[in-house]
């Protein structure tokens, strides 16, 4: 490989060629990265679900917080985590970057690292892209295929009034974070903390998501769902969009969101305990479904051993809207349903 | 629907259902737009072909010169012409939009109008996509799916030495109409020409190119081809690709290069004659294909029936790499041999 330091002295296809490089071959592509159009031969039977995520500098990441390796495993993630929400397995993907003209190529060979270790964990294979200049700051497209069979899909919008609503892994993780970087006026040391506990735990839930891909396939081979999305705006919004599409609404219970002793840890040194991260905090990436009350037992076994804790917070109701109720039973108010992008 | 007047009215769900509320069903989508990915049905022995392409403003295009009717024609436009390029039949689509806050509601209206009118001519489905806010311009970021038969799809790899290099349509008409745009201090009376001659026609031919689809088809079905690209960056660095994929190389002819009426009328008033226009001009979205030379009646034959024209304008050689040849048969010096982002 010849040695450049800055991606505008390697050329449009020279960046093309040098993560195709790093490219192997994989089940079921036929053609990669380097013709017209990339050539995959879909399993027979298999329905295909396809997703698709931008992101964008100063909106969705900062390059002073989002080292490039966690950025490349986040950006495929996030979307991976769309194919794991309807119960599929991530085949395909897709990447665009526009790049600035001064990125040191050392950045996006990390990035290019992270994003083909997520590949990896997940069974996905890079079949193509696009790449240009950008005027402005980085941004990244990635589009995810996957399959599974038609009978086994998980969509929002098979909620039954009565059927319990529950979450994977725990809640808020992802916002603690975002609020300790955002009030932390230099988060070097936040940042290069060790991510297996504490504060590094909170700050690795960030930028460097698990989607649930083996909870989603399970759930959606043992039929024991009745719907599913993930949670990156939030459990309030979310799962709204399943009472929604469900044509039925919901309670969510405070006093059952799984938290995790890190976020305990931290709510515990601010003046008020911080509902409303865990209840309307973005990017945890886990999975909310729903599923009849008689199935919980066969749920938690399915969901262990997946190696991820499942819990329920909440039932399905015939009223249309999801109420957030408090620890005394009360309906609690939320400011925040989330994060919308143009507000 | 509501009456809003900017994007930032409406919200980020509220832009979703905008352009939702304007798709219909089509054959092959089990889920359309809503779910965290869409569901489709890939034929039976149908093998997928997948592209992306990114499009940044003040990169790819300028919100002066591209009405966003156009502009949303050419967005889907540019990656059919990909799948056209394989020989295979566009089917479904994924778009993402990163939207500046002040953008005013009617382009959006009208950039969905161009990206679905475009759809429907063939036979296209948006399935999904992202909507997100942009700090500094517009990005777009289109992803296209299609089908074909393994044994049709049409590579850039197939090309044998004592093919002929074909092409479809003219070449340069883009390239002019960007000259001519970028010459043109107050380019209104050019931007609002007639599209059907003269210079409206070649500004046409850069703001709302037509993808050789049929021909595409025609050509994969018939099995006369054995290589296929489409034109993006001028027929001299897109036959390159064949040649290096298909370990040949090759000579195109300059006299043979097909130029519109438009083209030679307004190469008239020139200095010189804009060669390289033909030859190393960008986004023409025509195709360039290799065959034997003994197919050449039969494909004359096969593209009328697409109501285009094809024309034989080179060899392919077994000596590497691609010379262009004069007037005066000797080898012509190109300067630029088609556009490179990073440089």
């Amino acid at each position: 490989m010849k040695q450049y330091k800055k991606i505008s002295d390697l050329g449009e296809f020279g960046l093309i060629e040098r993560i195709a490089a790093r490219v192997a071959g994989a089940a079921g592509v036929i053609t990669g990265i380097g013709d017209d159009a990339a050539v995959t031969a879909p399993a027979p039977a298999m329905q295909l679900l396809t997703s698709t995520d931008m992101l964008l500098e100063d909106v969705h990441f900062r390059r002073g917080w989002h080292d490039p390796y966690r950025l490349g495993r986040k950006s495929l993630a996030v979307s991976i985590s769309d194919i794991a929400a309807m119960g599929a397995q991530p085949r395909w993907a897709l990447l665009s970057l526009a790049v600035p003209a001064g990125l040191p190529l050392d950045f996006l060979d990390e990035f290019t690292s992270g994003f083909l270790a997520m590949a990896a964990e997940h069974g996905v294979a890079l079949i193509g892209g696009d790449t240009c200049s950008s005027r402005s700051g980085l941004v990244i497209s990635v589009t995810i295929m996957g399959e599974q069979l038609p009978e086994r899909i998980l969509r929002r919008c098979g909620a039954r009034c009565g059927d319990e609503v529950w979450v994977t892994g725990t809640l808020g993780d992802a916002a603690m974070g975002l609020k300790m970087l955002e009030s932390d006026s230099s988060p070097s040391a936040l940042l290069s903390a060790d991510g297996t506990a504490g504060d590094g735990y909170l700050i690795s839930r960030l930028l460097d998501p698990t989607p649930r891909v083996s909870v989603g396939l399970a759930l959606a081979e043992s039929g024991l769902a009745s719907s599913m999305i993930d949670i990156s705006d939030g459990i309030l919004a979310d799962f709204g969009h399943i009472a929604e599409l469900s044509a039925v609404g919901g309670s969510i219970r405070l006093n059952d969101l799984p938290l995790s002793a890190a976020f305990r840890l931290r709510a515990e040194k601010l003046p008020e305990f911080p509902y409303q991260l865990a209840f309307s905090g973005g990017e945890d990436y886990e999975l909310c479904f729903t599923a009849p009350a008689e199935n919980r037992e066969k749920i938690v076994d399915c969901v262990k051993k997946c190696g991820v804790k499942a819990t329920p917070v909440g039932i399905v109701s015939s009223l249309p809207g999801v109420v957030a109720v408090g620890t005394d039973g009360n309906p609690f108010s939320v400011p925040d349903k989330g994060f919308n992008h143009f507000t």
